[in-house]
């Protein structure tokens, strides 16, 4: 299925004066609206390959229809979105759940749509069909070196699939851990690790990069072997400089400031990238902004600051990417959302007057410190945010063209009520 | 000290040519703009006589300078805030830190000020110089009788002050419970509990509402004897149609739901009113909205929605007042801060489209539900506020006039630079 | 598979002298060793027929062997435990997952077991094949009238299979509630599901109880519909004296005074009964006291003093079991380390010197108050917890016969490698 | 005041058969009595001056009588202790609340008692009567480089003062960090701090050791310049081999692993010492063990094998310290509460049978090294503690013999009931 580019268009003609009005509203209020615009339209978001079917929780899934069967119809999916908001220009694949069996075909189907291939996702917490070890212990960490050797492999495997496909990233998302007091000898669990992580260090490209997700709890329930950033840090120290560290924003302990630890990742030179997604009680994965919108405003306030600082490119100086699951929304409407709430944070923090909050800070003026940064955060952005994705040739109100052009009518009617796609 | 009209006056020229510029673009957008600036601007929220100086922790406390020394001044520090934002028409005092010892001296003060005194508090998680019995083991809780007789004599004493005020209403806030298991027996404790409450009440005037405050930790580190709203409901249905619940937004654990409890609460007709603040860890007592702003909007949502369902009048249904600490920051800057944010908060609210919501709702159409929700939150309503401010004789930027009035200066001049506020 | 009477009474005979020491000892150090030994052997814990397989999260499950395939299996899992411990004689029926085909035949196999049937469970959270109606949207609390029809009607069938196995309590814990904010009324989803409630409670035969049981969150990650012991007692309120609420000690927000709750809904005469589990970060389902074993022990403190003041009997007043799921250990062993952790706390909470606890609170001394508590739990009674065993026919050791007598290996042997027992 | 050695003979003699009876049992039950009772004779656990006074909150403090009213009564007091129960030998320090004006004397004093001094500690969180610069917005990360150099400054007088006590290692505690969003800039923050710790570290003595303690909130509460583990371990590998992470139970979020913290600075070779205490919600600064015991053992059972790993002597490897405040407890009850907590849970630790868990945890047998655990756990190791304290000279019942001997009714003779030490 297929947006024609007739349809957008037609979509944006009637909105426009709309738009228009809110667009030259905000334009006059802020300095560097033209600016802001570009560097939207450059920000692209990766979505992952599983979160294009609807997910569940160990108590249930219920499924919606016209989920995607197959490799292909994952992409598809994203092609759509892709067209429909211009942001979702990147696949984060996961492996063995989407395996492309003809990489080039695959390739090339994903850069009819736009689309290039983010970080590739290894899977050593659930067991295959037909796998020799199982991981009901363990992974990298496991006490038997044998286990460990296969979870190697199969991140080896990972990066090969990776390089076919022209991705240039490695994201280990690690269940390892413990569920109960004594299970494990904790060091002994972390030089499993770093041994295993050593060795898959040593298989990487050199032109790729590893990332160590960290998760302070599920689905192990006492200990997490990459349980925080600290860990995490520890482990992409001790990998070398290819290692770093991913922050998945619903791996934290409750009331954790996280924007903190964003901003010192990226001093140590070592934040690789980002899992977005929004959570109230543990990682709910719910869709980003959904739950603490502020949160997502100050995180990207460090990394706008930080990378500035650094002179890094914000669009490709670090990996960006959506976690989330969707229990009761359609996945791909609930991804517009996510994208939106990302692009309308960005536009936020791009807001921010820096240099009147460098002098709050130097003055301890506390009051003023805050005033900046609401005055970005109540800014309504929203048309900037439009007038990115009008510039590159998207929607004016995606979810809005998603519905009434039936997208996902049309996709159960293509591919059917029952269908489940692969992943969680 | 005090503000000129003509001073306003001037400050609001200057800046009204902008301001009238975002007015015309919101009141363009949104259907019922002059209803949401009524509402606005006949929504008025008390101010703790306790607030106006600076707070501390147990570690430590940094005052600032020209403190007010007395009640008087505390209320010419109102009666400043309220001139320049015109939503702080109230004051909630606080016994025995503010005995007023003339009444009708401070009433009329008042009355100059435009203020009424809201919801009278008692203390007696203290002890205060020459009191007969310690309140080190609780208050009306306390196995002691004695001790609970003299908890109960004080509170009927602050419903004294409160009627020669023109009060209408006693919050209890108990800092009662325990630091150790064993400590206490939670039943008796409960039970005595109610039966001080049940004196309490029982001398109430008629047109009178007690309310009482829950608390999950802190002073006491292992149980409150009102600890949750589940409690104070308990003594409140017991207590009789009088007794209502307050909640303190800080006094939760981690992750609660506090717009259900509110709803809930509501639809129980026992809501009473607000302690409004924010928090991040626990009773952090930071400015409103200053942490979590979008929690802050579903707590309104709710307020709007049910108020509405019950016809409820916004500005005079509940009991609405701020209960914030203010460590860094100069303490009437602060204020003004918190009651922008429940301003800007209450104008989203009050954009909510309700009948669209109620729709979604039906049909379970969560993506619609969540767009009704965040596209009233996303919009910039600060143009609304400053209209509500405008139309009723206070500044457009409250916090820049205190600024250039350098209010805080003449403060200091006047009350030197050592004062320090009665109050935590 | 079976235990024959034989293989204990050789076991017990080898531990004999071992275990004679350890209790005579005790027995030396309590005053009431006899009384207690005969309250533990009453003490009888309700196994859930969906405990007895391997459980999952939402990541992954790698089940063990010689599950059990069907109810007669799992009964006689719970049959061996029994054999074991003496204090598994009763069964916790989940409905669909456990229907009787032939009631009478399953009664009598359960009592041939010297096993009753306890609480009966309702499942609305999941989708069955062929049910009309999704409960994706909730169940009790759906907008849509004919599907809390459908609910109310698999509840009354339930209470139907109850009556037929002799069982006289059924469990109602709700998964209904919201993933985002704006997706429920709140005010009406509890409305709906008082409603629904009521129509279960009509149908529920004179000597039974319903339980409603509450959770914070999951599979619901914004609001609960029962979500708390305050909204719980809400509705048991409402409903009438036949419902009770249900503790699951998992089901609480982070650092929630567990114990006070309990106390306070003893008070209140409407505590119905217990789901025991453990846990460190949610609802994790860890086997009991294997986390936070003297949270525990102060539970069990209040329940103890709170039905002997309300003159109820410890082994009936209330209904005990466990809800606890097994993902890395073998679910018979996990079980019995959970029920062994029960006994051990029951016994330590029978030690408390109620007279000197009480003496020292009404003294204020928190010392001394603390005092007796860490008296009784750090007192070692193990042995009259394997007294108790000994006397009603089960093993000094049950863990250890179990694993000499090659239990699990046996199971495998006749079931099979790849059974997967219903349930989680 | 002092108890006279023969008052604890006496006391002894009359306990000395139930205890007799005890100990034999218990040392028939575990192999190396003899051995666990050297080693916890040898374990020393400092007492930190300022825990000797009521503590308080933001809210009140309500102090009992006969506090310290200067260094001398303190390091009279904690001699008291060490007397009763032989396991208080240290005294740690806090400037300027205890500065000591004639260093020799105090040092006299403190060895006339058998008191060592263990680590400095340094205030930076208050303002002092006299001093130039306010701490309010921090001190060690201050934006003002003068207020930095008076923070340094402060912390080298502190190492002074302890050169001339004998003591070998400062603890810093910081407070810095920030109560709102946009006050401070984190990297910044961490960079001043960082080069301020560097100034500190170049004055260390060859021999001293400096703590970096972490704490995740208050008395700021937003952000925490040294706010968890990994950020104290990135300014401890910064500093040099000198520097260590200081473990304070109090000072993490809601659910953290500390036992998994502990194992992993070990690991590292980077943990220095122990702040002990207990908390339900936050910093709570209870009495050791009264909260989560099982908890507190798991740390001890990492903190044995994990030292036994590298060889480090239990006694003197770490810092071990008390770090509690008592609301409504005696506060010297308090600390003999505390360390009997300690010892008891040092002597379960020692119990853990280290072999059969290494096997279990080899061989994934999750329950069995929960078995080994737990027996430690459910061990009544009473009468060891007791042995020790015997062996050493000290009290079998040390809060008995305090009770008994009426030591706070001297004290209050001796000093008076309105007394007030320095502290919190």
């Amino acid at each position: 299925m297929n947006i024609e580019k007739s349809r957008i268009a037609i979509h944006n003609d009637v909105l426009l004066a709309t738009h228009q009005r809110s667009f030259d509203y905000i334009a006059g209020e802020v300095e560097n609206a033209g600016d802001i615009v570009n560097k939207l339209a450059a920000f692209q978001v990766a979505i992952p390959s599983w979160a294009l079917g609807t997910g569940g929780t160990r108590f249930g899934r219920f499924p919606g229809g016209g989920e995607p069967r197959c490799l292909e119809e994952k992409i598809t999916d994203i092609g759509l979105l892709h067209q429909l908001n211009q942001s979702s220009g990147a696949i984060s694949l996961h492996i063995p759940w989407d395996i492309p069996s003809d990489p080039s075909h695959i390739k090339a189907l994903a850069a009819q749509y736009g689309l290039r291939f983010d970080a590739m996702n290894s899977n050593t917490f659930q067991d295959q069909p037909g796998q020799v070890f199982s991981y009901k212990f363990g992974s990298l960490q496991h006490v038997n070196k044998d286990i460990r050797k296969q979870a190697i492999a199969h991140n080896i495997e990972v990066i090969r699939h990776g390089i076919a496909l022209g991705s240039d990233a490695l994201t280990v998302w690690l269940a390892d851990g413990s569920c109960f007091p004594g299970q494990l000898n904790f060091r002994q669990a972390f030089q499993h690790t770093l041994e295993s992580l050593q060795e898959i260090y040593a298989a990487l490209p050199d032109d790729w990069k590893i990332f160590v997700e960290y998760k302070a709890a599920e689905p192990n329930f006492y200990s997490t072997t990459v349980g925080d950033w600290g860990q995490s840090l520890l482990y992409t120290s001790k990998l070398g400089p290819k290692a770093f560290t991913l922050v998945d924003l619903g791996h934290h302990l409750p009331n954790a400031n996280i924007e903190q630890i964003v901003s010192l990742l990226l001093m140590e030179g070592k934040l690789g990238g980002f899992h977005f997604n929004d959570s109230k009680y543990g990682d709910d994965d719910l869709t980003v902004g959904s739950i603490k919108p502020y949160q997502l405003f100050l995180i990207f306030n460090e990394l706008v600051e930080g990378m500035d600082a650094k002179g890094m490119n914000h669009a490709t100086g670090l990996g960006w990417m959506i976690d989330a699951s969707h229990n009761v929304k359609d996945p791909l409407e609930d991804l517009l959302q996510s994208i939106e709430a990302i692009m309308i944070t960005y536009a936020q923090a791009l807001l921010v007057d820096r240099k009147k909050l460098a002098e709050a800070q130097q003055n301890n003026d506390v009051v003023t410190a805050q005033e900046v940064l609401q005055h970005a955060f109540r800014t309504d952005v929203r048309a900037l945010v439009a007038a990115a994705r009008l510039q590159a040739g998207g929607a004016l109100q995606p979810l809005a063209l998603y519905r009434t052009e039936k997208v996902r009518e049309q996709l159960i009617h293509e591919r059917g009520m029952k269908t489940v796609a692969t992943g969680l």
